[in-house]
């Protein structure tokens, strides 16, 4: 997985700012760099989720396909372009869990926990992914070398092939994503997200932290609810 | 393709009333019997979106997760719920062109056009889907047979496989859709979408112009451009 | 406030449906008789709101132009079509507190409580307004009997006259605006609604009771915080 | 009416990069500077939308209610933070038409007109206005001195008073707000905005085309329909 912040125009004053228009109106000036702790905690807590919207990122994201479609059932408050498989001719770049990925899942639905499997699974579920992905690949590139589309070529490829996106939100909308793609010890509600897109998830939490500093801490010291 | 609406709350009549709100207001009463053919090409014509969104739709749609992927993109007006791969086992049903699928580009970016190949392109393809579709429902099974999790096996199963998922919508964010997802020769301006969610479009298409005739009428009038 | 129903395609069954493609897929069929109680509290406990997205409710309102800015700031998942001082003439209907409406707020920002006041405030609030409408009224009538348009002779006219409005929206976007627009002894984050939105937002929680009686149960049982 | 640009991450090379992910996917690179007149006018003839969603702008606002709820029913690709009446004490600042504002309508809805009006019509207009609000302003200052809570006593204050917000939009939720809410001789679909939400948009432009000209130029000579 990999994620960078191309652009961004977020910091915790963003947040102070559009939230002081409230009580002091035409008298409020766009002051990023006016302190903020209390105000933006009070907001975190009570709800008040707008002033965090006018802090805005891009990241270019580079993830296996069945990331990506989870990713992008995130709507309000997110924009996306990503590679197209009509377009271009898809580059065999594969996903393969590295051995920290626990593979074997056992209890119930709604509350799943993952363990990690033998020696014996990871090295079977090594050689069936390559030679799954080598088949594919092999394939794509036959049905393309006699003519054929590409848009109709590619339904042979697996979701573990990587695309590559961009994605802007804001800190209201990112928020909400990490609140339910990442699992945190100071979250006040239990997330079960896959842990691939968590992956994606924690990267792009470094990048926000950094940025956003005040708001990030606000956001754990509430439970990690979007407000 | 398979697209049935399982439940609707659309007629031209919803158009209507909310449109009468705006010069009537607490007289206007909801009453979705009254006519209002032309009221309804004004809206149409001069943009005014909002009327049309109180009309709702919700589908249920079976197709390639390729064709899922591009629908999907549609967020604003769009509520989905989609099978999933982390939940449930999922089962080997694919996607081939049909013999009316054109099967060879022609053109540039922008201005493809599609040719419909060879008998011989076309069946060289058959075998090629068949034999990737065939390695990849194997090596699902292998992975799963080994205890390895649904959310890790999936990864090898090719954008092909079908999907199913329930898309809500109103009638504002389908004509939308309809104007970006379909060729069709009253359309003011040209869209190039894959003839496979097109497919599923027409579909659409067909029920939205049985429930809703008069505002189906006057988006072909209009051009097909969204209001 | 006047609140009506006047159109809904909206039960407990269509979360059901909804959810339970995630674990079925092509097999679930949309069969809203089904009981799902327990799926319901699953899904708003662990904040899976997409299933929720599907049941449309369509509300008419009459409420004044200063609790309609706050509905209005309600965006996703919301439609909105309303009277237009631009359209037509504006009769003069206007918003008077009544005896239940404490009208003096003690504390500071965030922690604001309302106490009754006194007899006499109450009184010299009555003839105030009743002076200022009247005034108001008067300016509105003799602007727009010299002949100037509409759009312009409303600049005049108050935030405590009355407006009407059709509102769409769906059950989880409903729920988020009960939860920041009533307060109830089973929210676990508190809220300040203006007492006139609340008015309009229990009308609008006793027609959501009666249409999804589940997940209004489970809404309030895991603290009226939307999924 | 006040309009300032406070914030940006806005230029034509967010286009490019975010449209040229399509066809080069992990080798395109964040490079604003690439020119990309050709590619952003392809992108607006075809209405490919979502390239335009990356660029973002946040504008301070001074205008009169009645303008400001006519903006914020602008709901996807915006964000909002007003000033609030149940925080702070309102300041008498009121909108009238300068002597460029047409005060007459002439024809029927759908079709409206302006005539400039007489200037007896205009210093009748000038009177009223200033009672109207003179009046107005005195009552809300006189509830508010018995000891009425703000939220209560702002009932009484017309919606010529002026409001301030914070909106922050992308260049396709800006170029969609502008095809409605300007008249412009480019445009390929008429509007009819009311005047002052016009003097608003105009300035907003004004900014827009500053910060992205090639863009702006293009939407243009599309017949400015958002894409």
């Amino acid at each position: 997985m990999h994620v960078s912040l191309v652009k961004h125009a977020a910091e915790d004053g963003d947040v102070t700012c559009a939230a002081r228009v409230s009580t002091l109106g035409g008298e409020a000036r766009y002051e990023t760099s006016a302190s903020g702790t209390g105000l933006i905690n009070y907001l975190m807590r009570d709800r008040h989720g707008s002033p965090f919207e006018h802090a805005n990122m891009t990241f270019y994201i580079e993830c296996p396909i069945f990331v990506a479609r989870e990713f992008m059932r995130h709507r309000a408050g997110w924009s996306y372009n990503e590679e197209s498989g009509r377009y271009k001719e898809l580059q065999p770049v594969f996903y393969a869990p590295d051995r920290h990925r626990k593979l074997v899942q056992v209890g119930k639905p709604g509350a799943y926990e993952f363990e990690a499997g033998t020696a014996a699974q990871r090295s079977a579920l090594e050689r069936d992914l390559y030679s799954a992905y080598i088949w594919a690949t092999d394939h794509y590139r036959s049905i393309l070398s006699r003519g054929v589309a590409r848009e109709v070529a590619r339904v042979v490829l697996p979701v573990g092939l990587y695309t590559s996106f961009y994605a802007t939100c804001n800190a209201r909308s990112l928020m909400h994503f990490l609140s339910l793609r990442t699992k945190h010890s100071a979250a006040k509600v239990p997330s079960f997200p896959q842990r691939e897109i968590e992956m994606v998830a924690e990267q792009m939490e470094e990048q926000f932290k950094k940025l956003m500093p005040v708001t990030y801490a606000a956001f754990n010291t509430h439970g990690r609810v979007a407000p």
